[in-house]
């Protein structure tokens, strides 16, 4: 009688959540330092100190109830003025602050933006790549809409514009791309857009109606070796930008980011009025102030991420030698690895014998792959090096024997 | 071709910020001072020091990735346990850490319930009492269910069980109850709680399913002159208790909140799990983790709520005197008085004349009130009171003249 959709959605813990709590008992029961956990996308470094530095000025110096009081329901005015002449100066593309609202974290951009664009009939169509965050069915789903897989490129993880167009339709409503990439690591290459972009203006003419992108962008500082992340706007205005602090502050569960509509984008004010009832109809009230209070001094601040670098760069040299398949990420904190085995979910039960804790592909839409979460401490990426190799030699002795 | 139902809610402001930025306008024109600004429920007073001295100690000695990284979904596990001893204590109810969930606030909270309770197919009904906080309605029908307003009684706000029974259906799926309530102010007595519940009580059995109960109470702890507001779980225990912090602790802009699904409802456990599920559905990853890590330590306090009773006294016998009809609110901070003349919209535009703002009874659902928001400093009631006088007169002159 109460809701059996979304029973079924908490009762369905993710597959992630149910390794974490696995290695929760396997720590109580052996110790942390023997259990190899790659298992959650949780920043391992702290935030950069002027996250707390700032928040103490906050709390210290400001008037107790416009610190703590409600703010617009898009944020304060101040606050998404400052986001949209980072993104003008930092872009180079235009930005408005009364396009902007800011969000409890990019869960919840995604959330409104997709109950925001997808029609009240239901039955819209919105792209996904293939493999994927599985909340963004959970959302696509919640507004109504209906998630089209579309399987990228298998050497290099890239957008297939082949596939991309041959996926389009005229209820496709949006196209959900998130550069640098959870589960690949991926940052799509400059051209790679370029074909997205051209595929979607394509669909756009041919449909006679906008298509939107979605760019989930929580991970675009997350990037090594000087490799940068195109602004998706300036290539397809169409765009909805969702940004989240969450990794590139590493303050994930404080929830705040934004919605980004470009200035040039079809019905940017109808689009954006949308966002606005979308979150409202959500229960968004507004995001927490203190930490909206708090971006105007923290736009391009980073926690420190020479870590992460450093540890993409141990396990891939050292997965490769031991004969892991791997394809070098440019960004986020994932590595996607192919299985020593067809069946993702076996090789990972196998990779638990060995204390290590990998997350199997299945989850993210396609079979064969395992995420190795690599935002933890070097210190358990040198301790868990042996077990990745005796995992992959016991792989190696049975197809001899075999 | 995006969502026609979100753009409308979206173009559509509230008439309550409506005045809020007509308010705006006329300070910048005339003076904040000359200005009686009664139209927002924003607490004028501030956090209690204890709320600062938390987040301070917080940020200060907390390690930065566990203090604002993700907690559980549900909120953080000794958070809840925290909550559920209060409430066991406070209330002298059963309550369990594993049937409470933290919220971005109150709003959250109703969204997330009313997302969970009513059923995927739609045409559920709500019962909201008239008059009401107007987002009900937009989480109720983002829900996909109907509301159906039912009257409270016209001398003292109190629920008419008789109306309440007449409106019950079998496809009532739950009731919002909102004590101490927006806008009346009204805190129901423990005799109409119990009229109240037998009422649906009575329609469970009759429609041989549960009717939930869902008791929105950011105001419990907003009472003046020892009036103890009844813990409805108590008297009925199909209820889902949606609490904010954001007026005990005068923090509304930082959204934090709770559900408390009662152990004793109806499938407490399945209606727990769609709260889980609608929370991700929602887009709600978790709490903000810092304001979840205050709870404990500012459970049973409140901001300083001597000036909220203050301003009761003075406006109730004021406005008493100057010949308003007011029924005395035992809770929260409004006053719900009779318009001067029928159209209450009509009424606030005379009184804007004399720059008195106020918000008209229509947007709560029913005609011919208006509600005052005392969250003011003292000063400004003292400033305002000869304005209240000066409308009434001239409405007595007309009448005397008409």
């Amino acid at each position: 009688m109460i809701s059996e959709k979304m029973e079924r959605l908490g009762r369905h813990r993710s597959v992630i959540r149910e390794i974490f709590e696995y290695g929760n008992r396997r720590r109580a029961e052996i110790g942390a330092e023997n259990v190899f956990d790659f298992s959650l996308g949780n920043p391992s470094v702290p935030a950069p100190r002027e996250v707390n530095e700032v928040l103490l000025r906050l709390l210290t110096e400001e008037d107790s109830c416009s610190l703590h009081g409600y703010t617009s329901a898009a944020g304060d005015a101040g606050v998404r003025q400052a986001i949209a002449d980072y993104i003008t100066k930092t872009h180079n593309s235009p930005a408005d602050a009364s396009l902007i609202y800011l969000t409890v974290g990019a869960a919840a951009a995604l959330a409104v933006s997709l109950r925001a664009l997808l029609s009240d009939g239901g039955g819209d169509e919105v792209v996904v790549f293939v493999p994927y965050f599985p909340e963004y069915r959970v959302f696509i789903e919640a507004a109504g809409g209906r998630a089209v897989e579309v399987p990228v490129r298998e050497g290099d993880f890239m957008i297939d514009p082949d596939r991309l167009a041959a996926s389009l339709t005229e209820k496709t409503r949006a196209v959900i791309v998130n550069s640098p990439n959870n589960p690949t690591g991926t940052v799509l290459s400059e051209e790679n857009i370029k074909e997205l972009c051209a595929v979607l203006r394509e669909a756009e003419e041919k449909f006679g109606h906008p298509i939107y992108l979605i760019a989930d962008e929580p991970y675009r500082e997350l990037v090594y070796g000087g490799v940068t992340v195109p602004y998706l706007p300036n290539c397809y205005p169409d765009t909805l930008v969702c940004y989240s602090f969450s990794k590139s502050l590493s303050i994930p569960g404080e929830r705040i980011g934004y919605i980004a509509v470009s200035p040039e984008a079809r019905d940017a004010e109808a689009v954006y009025a949308a966002v606005m009832g979308a979150g409202r109809a959500l229960g968004y009230v507004c995001a927490p102030a203190i930490f909206q209070k708090m971006i105007p001094h923290l736009l391009g601040k980073t926690a420190d991420l020479a870590v992460y670098q450093k540890n993409r760069d141990r396990l891939l040299t050292a997965l490769s030698d031991y004969g892991y398949e791997c394809v070098r990420p440019d960004g986020a904190f994932y590595l996607f690895v192919r299985a020593l085995e067809e069946d993702a979910i076996s090789f990972c039960e196998r990779a638990k014998r060995h204390e290590l804790l990998l997350v199997p592909s299945d989850g993210f839409g396609c079979t064969g792959y395992v995420r190795i979460a690599y935002c933890v401490t070097p210190e358990q990426i040198e301790r868990a090096l042996p077990a990745f190799r005796a995992l992959a030699e016991e792989y190696k002795t049975e197809k001899n024997h075999g």
